[in-house]
């Protein structure tokens, strides 16, 4: 009896939690480890489960790097990086949309909807809602998002699964390839989401010392940027976070995905687990 | 960390039993103990408040017997029980909604109201929306209850807390004493709730060994009702629990007011805490 | 056939006053001796159903000094007055909301309804749609009102029926008792109604002479306080009416409650019967 | 003020009226004197729109045949009756049309508008809503009603005013006239109106001694035309009446339109003053 | 085979008009010999029923001139002209609105409901929708339009049909009569119209060679009047013409009426068939 | 100026064949060379926009057969082929979907966009709205299709493009290959459909002289389904059609995909150009 009364308070201590996030609306970038491991996987579905059930309102941004990568190899395509952005080529963004649109796409909209949810997985051809233009070769540089048509889902009780790839502007265009980070923090703007959250294959942001930073402004992010401690893959992710704060979202999250449900951890407990950014 | 991870896991053992309670409209019959001590009474808001913001619909009924009694003492008015039910006269059924309605009920709304739900609190006079005739005196036999009237104030994402009186028949009359059991029973029926949970201030129904039933069907209680097993204030409160059952609704449950947060623990852990009664 | 013929040029005389307030809201402090008469009770019922189906939307506010006085009494607990505002202690605005909310509120919901409207009695506490905070003891002053919700209930056909309990600011706080003119008053300017109509237990305002004035502006209403023509417990009820002009609604109306039908004769005839006060 | 209080009374008096008829459909065939007199044209005017005003829901059909008699005969074409129907040809189907839909809708419509209802004026061939085939060469048997386009119109709060005239089957078919007692008759049932009023240029039905019948039942009107009693322009009108209550209206009135106010006579006082017709 | 391929190339090739104009609402004026020749009137239903089934909004405002000469001869009703607008006399407005709402208006409402369409007849007595003051007698100046009237209507998918009849500012007005052309200007302001068509007995606005214009600015028509090219009766339709577009309009047609399916030949073909008006 | 009346000639022609399908829904089965060669992908295109601006509403169903063989070809993956339908390994199931729904499905999404309708594309994972058991390894027969969901699009305006792959009953299920005839034709009849189409590589249903039969009913295929004339890969599709057409669908079409606009040929022109299959 003891243990029931002890699980009912734990259940109680989310509720301001919940409460606080009710009816608001969570972009999730999602991706790295927590997209390949089995176990992950399933705790990644259950969390967002989880917000839908309690009346959070989730958008999943997905990545896929891996898997094309993959894919592009059994197929002898060579792919090229350059600043940690793919380089994109006509042949390559039409096997990053088939991977990226019509298998993890639809492997996580299966998920959730087997686990109970009502999901639906999109790119940015669907209703062409969102549009890019040439950065180099096939990656682009988002244009213009449809914000009203990504609500009208939410407000239908949908859990939207969205895969990076915008509409070119001809109907033979086979669309630009974006990287996922900055979908997820432009889509967040574009939807007025109250939090955007990328899940990354670290603890989130790390001083010197490599201990977690769980909290930054943007004066603080310059400043690491400025003395190197803030480097490498981690800069798009912050200068992403960075770019959602700037245009109205309250804040982002930068937290380890290889943690079972972080994303739980993080939205409905005390202290969180990553390294959150505000303006 | 392992605790913060304990923690979510708790959460995430309740997530079958909300799902199973998505959308669910639950009757509780609010009275006894839970209602007077302090503790059990912010407890019940918290529970309340926690089925309310998970996507449960939560429609309280609530008595006040002991508060009316002390009220009538005050003012010297006599009060008289049979078979457990109050005789009501003309004097007491004007102090008995007075208090019902004008203490508890406004005592309970604001309570719910302040933790962040929003409530509203009705008698049957409201809307003419629950009438009776005459049983005893002015205690009284519904005769008709406005269930789409309750519905609509769920269907606005309203917590409707009811005082247990009906109206009557003309611009003059008093209205009349429901009991408060009976009054759940038969609004659980009207609205087509999922579950109608009666607080008490026992375990719930008990075997002759005075060790708690967990499970009845109809057959077994009139078994226990025959060997004396099931005596007293019991008898009604089964009875109003095998009613609302024979009307469509799935299951009632008599459970432990005295014990804080007996609402969650029968709805959203494993085994629950109480008795379970179905068809 | 003449007489029948007389009878429905009566009728048609009401014409321009009815078209003049279609779909219009008027708030009505009932209180005085129209709430304690039998006969005036049934003349005010009959009242606000006429403007009912006419199509123009009444709203109630309620007083109970004497009822409160007298349970107070009852049960031996004193009640202080200061400037004719009454000193709520925490012992009386329980016994205070009891009666206005639990007896006076669904007597008045109850004979409307048995005529046929559909009325909803409602306290502060109800949704937390009006706040106060502490003016003298628990005695309050409006903070805020939540018009919304009281045109929410008018926009579904519903009379709403008001006890002036504002609500505090914890679970457990009491709330606060309202001057009852003064909840008119602030009711009417936070729905946008037309008209508030003050029932009082004079004729209306008199002047020197003790005839009545038919008509005043805020000019001339500072005149006769100064000069001591308005005293006593006109004051509250002329500024109440004052403060409800100020704020957009277009006329203010002190009538005599002791008369039947005095509502009627106000609004659907052509000179009224009272003190009409606009800015 | 005594006469101020009768006035009160008297429109109180109406309130069981109003609160019978209150949002029930009554379809007026208007014609006859009352269409004629300027003074009994305002009279009728007043009483659609006292109607209107009080929640109450009129449809006009109304009639014209002297004044297309009259355009007939300046323009030299002649006119044939039989049996009281008018013989339709071509050349006076498409005046009659003109008349009816040309001159005395719009001069309805406009009265009603200007004294501040909401009204339009159609016939059949709008929205094809009344469609007709061949009785006497242009004068129609109703074939079909588009019900629930009338009852739309109803529902925006608006008065349909309706000329008797149907469509016929092609585009280059100059439409059906319909007798208007038929007409208001069909459309009564085919919108499941409470009440069907004829205005007539006599008192109602008679009796053998010329004394007024003020209700009938199927039965006793059999009687009453086997025996002559009911013969010439009153046997249509009563064949309309009893058609309507046979096809679900609740009671048909033939009553006097040369009496001033005859329909809130009829519908608002306690005795009425004409023939009532039920089944 | 190859016909058939080239009858739906002829469809496909006006794919781009139907899209330009889907949704759009095209305010036709129609009259002249289009109104009289029994062809071009089935032609002209034809082509608003093209309109309306691929999604284009028409709402016709006619003329009908001739027919009130011919009504008002046989009336032996004398008609003036002064430039080029009828001179009304209160005898005649009531001809002329019998004529335009009694026959002309009913005869295209049927004309195009027999096609397919949902048609409705009105003129500004309905609804009170189009108001207007005295200019010459009983012809008038427009003062007001209910264009959210008008638009309510095309929201339910219904066509328009009006008779350019205004109502006057009292119960027994007889109304005015508009210039259809003054009258089409103005609604197609009043509701937000994309195009205004001028229906007329010419090619369209002519040069001094007698040579079709196919396109004119305000600046080029100003010129056209100076010299003398445009004169008589096209000044008020080139006037009509540009005080629309002055008035958001984006582009007013003037086209031949007598060319079978003119309308559609001038929307939905590359290079239209009258003169083009723009700002 | 001829030939522009000939050109509007034409279109008004096409007329009868809207209305008969104004608003009603259409399943396309596109697949075979319609899908590969570039113009008859843009003749598709133009097609489904024509039908989408004229107010019916396409379902487009896709298969993707040669392009799968392709890609599992370019993947050293086997592919076997049995009775005409593919047997699906997991491995191959995965390719498929990532083929339809990663490249096909959305290169038809953005092909229809461009044009100018509003197409979004799914599969039966999407809400789960397409279920299937296993038939031959994860080729699998529908067992429920949510037309709601469908028809929800619809109302929305919205162009559903369906790639047929269905969902299995475990979050980590890959799904079930869906033959593409098979599911156009269960999801026109779960939608109501009017009519089902299917694009083949031949003209059609041919007799034994090799000659078009334009019409069939069940008993006719039944006949050449048994002397041999309907053998091979028509035999699927006329089953398909069979099966359409007994659960409610008005009539299955076998047409020419390899003839530019065989869709609008077959629905908006008098004789059509394929096979007709009718009960």
């Amino acid at each position: 009896m003891k243990k029931k009364i002890q699980t009912v308070q734990t259940l109680l201590d989310s509720l301001p939690f919940i409460k606080k996030f009710y009816a608001q609306t969570i972009v999730i970038k999602y991706g790295g480890a927590a997209q390949i491991d089995e176990k992950l996987k399933e705790s990644f579905a259950v969390d967002i489960l989880m917000l839908y059930m309690v009346g959070i309102k989730p958008v999943i941004v997905h990545g896929g790097g891996k898997r094309i990568t993959e894919i592009l190899g059994a197929l002898n395509i060579k792919t090229e990086f350059k600043d940690g952005v793919r380089v994109t080529t006509k042949e390559s963004i039409k096997i990053a949309e088939m991977v990226l649109s019509g298998e993890i796409n639809k492997e996580i909209v299966n998920m959730l909807n087997q686990h109970g949810a009502k999901a639906i997985g999109i790119n940015g051809k669907d209703m062409s809602f969102m549009k890019a233009k040439e950065l180099v070769g096939y990656t682009g540089e988002i244009t213009s998002i449809d914000g009203i048509f990504v609500n009208k889902l939410l407000s239908e009780n949908l859990i939207p699964v969205i895969a990076p790839i915008a509409c070119g502007n001809s109907p033979t265009h086979p669309g630009f390839n974006i990287n996922a980070d900055t979908a997820a923090s432009e889509i967040a703007a574009a939807i007025n989401a109250r939090r955007v959250i990328f899940l990354t294959d670290t603890p989130g942001v790390l001083d010197k010392n490599k201990e977690l930073l769980s909290s930054l402004s943007e004066e603080e992010i310059k400043n690491l940027k400025e003395n190197g401690t803030i480097a490498g893959g981690m800069i798009p992710k912050v200068d992403a976070a960075l770019s959602a704060v700037s245009k109205g979202v309250e804040k982002a999250h930068i937290i380890d995905g290889r943690v079972e449900h972080s994303i739980l951890l993080e939205l409905l407990t005390s202290e969180g687990i990553g390294t959150e950014i505000k303006e």
